[in-house]
C-alpha cells in the first residue's frame, strides 16, 4: 500500500485487534456466566445468557463490516492481508462460541429441572481450560505471538483427555440410576459444547500461526505460498 | 481492477467455484459414506471413511492458497472482494463437515459393537436433509442464486425437529432398557454432527446472501456499509 496510508491501515489494524479482544472478552464472560449458572444453579444468571446476546452480534456485525472496509480501502499484502482474513475467520469462531453459550444455557436450563447428579468438578474444569485458550488465541493474534498460539494447540489435548473422562463418569451414572439419564445427557451435551468452544480457540490459533509464518499447520500441511 | 485483468480473475474464479464444489462433493460423500455404513453396518465403508481424509484436507489447504493469491494479486472490490473472502469462509465451513464425517464415522464404529437399538429412520433423512442443504449452498454459491440460498435456511428448522425427535425418541428407549443407553448416546451424537452439518451449510448460505446483496442476513442485522 502506499507510504502514506500505512499509518492510517495500522491505526484501524489497532482498532480492530481492540474490537476483537472485546467480542472475545464479551464471549468468555457468557461461556463463564452459564457454567457458573449451571454449578450454582443459579436460574437468574443462565436466563441472563439466553437473553443477552444482542451486544455480540452487533460486534460480530461491525467487525466484519471493517475488515472488508480494510481489505477495499488499503489493499493490503503478504501479513497484513493475512491478518485481516484471519480477523473475518476469528470473528466467526467468536460468534459460535457465543452461540455455544447459548446451547450450554439452554442444557443447564433443562438439567436443573433434576436433581443433580453428582458433584461437578471436571465440567468447571473443561470451562477454565476452554477460557484459557480463548484468550491465549486472541492474545497471540494481538501481538502475533506463534509460541502462546502453539501453547493453545497443546492445551486441546487436556480438555479431550477431559470431555472422555466426563463421558465414562456420567455412563456409569446412567447404567446404575436411570433416574440419571435425562440430566446426564445434558451434562454430556454441556461438555461437548465446552470441548467445541476449545475447537474454535484452536482454529484461531491456527489462523495466528499461518498469518505469521505463512506456514500450514493445519492437517500437518508444509509450507504454502501464500506470502 | 484494470481492465485487462478483468478475464483473468474470472478464469481464476471459475476454477476456485470449481475447486469448491469439488471439496464439497468429497464431503457429502464422506457422510452419505459414514451413514451409509451406519444402518448397513458394513464396517470397510466406515473405515474408509475414517482413513480418507488427506485429499479434503489438501483441497482446503489449496483452495485457502487461491484465495490469499487473489485477493493480493487482484485486489477485488465490491462483489468480487465479497466473492473470495465467503470462498475462505466456505472452504473452512467444508473442511469442518469434513471432521463431522470422521466424528460420524468414529460413532458408527462404537456403535457397531452392540446389537442395533432400533430401526434407523430418522437418522438417515436427517443426513438426507444436511447433504442435500450443502449441496445447495455450494450450487447457491456458484451462480450467486439468493433464492436457493433462502432455501438452504429455511431447511434447517426441519433437521433441528428431526434432531429433536431423534433425541426423545432414544431417551425413551435408554428409560426402558439399560442395555440400550450406550449405542443409544452414539446415535443421538450422530444426529448432533449431522444437525451441525446442516449449521455449516446455514453459513455457507448466509454468506451467499451477503455476498450478493451486500445484506447481512445474520442476527436479523439490516444493511451494512461493505458494498
Amino acid at each position: 500500500m502506499p507510504d502514506r496510508l500505512v499509518p492510517h491501515f495500522q491505526e484501524e489494524l489497532q482498532q480492530l485487534k481492540t474490537r476483537l479482544l472485546e467480542m472475545g472478552g464479551l464471549a468468555e464472560d457468557r461461556v463463564r456466566s452459564a457454567v457458573e449458572g449451571l454449578v450454582e444453579r443459579d436460574t437468574q444468571l443462565v436466563d441472563r445468557v439466553l437473553g443477552g446476546d444482542v451486544p455480540i452480534n452487533q460486534l460480530h456485525i461491525e467487525i466484519d463490516s471493517r475488515c472488508f472496509k480494510m481489505l477495499a480501502l488499503y489493499q493490503p499484502m503478504a501479513v497484513d492481508l493475512r491478518a485481516i482474513v484471519s480477523a473475518v475467520k476469528i470473528n466467526t469462531d467468536l460468534e459460535r462460541v457465543g452461540d455455544l453459550a447459548i446451547n450450554i444455557a439452554e442444557a443447564v436450563r433443562r438439567y436443573m429441572r433434576h436433581p443433580p447428579v453428582k458433584e461437578l468438578i471436571d465440567i468447571p474444569r473443561m470451562a477454565d481450560i476452554a477460557q484459557s485458550m480463548l484468550r491465549d488465541s486472541l492474545d497471540s493474534y494481538v501481538r502475533r505471538d506463534i509460541v502462546l498460539a502453539q501453547n493453545v494447540l497443546n492445551q486441546d489435548d487436556e480438555l479431550d483427555a477431559l470431555k472422555t473422562q466426563v463421558f465414562r463418569d456420567l455412563l456409569t451414572h446412567m447404567l446404575k440410576d436411570p433416574a440419571t439419564i435425562e440430566p446426564s445427557l445434558d451434562l454430556i451435551l454441556i461438555s461437548r459444547h465446552l470441548e467445541r468452544i476449545g475447537d474454535h480457540a484452536t482454529n484461531i490459533a491456527e489462523d495466528v500461526i499461518f498469518m505469521v509464518s505463512a506456514r500450514d499447520v493445519r492437517h500437518h500441511a508444509g509450507e504454502v505460498g501464500a506470502s
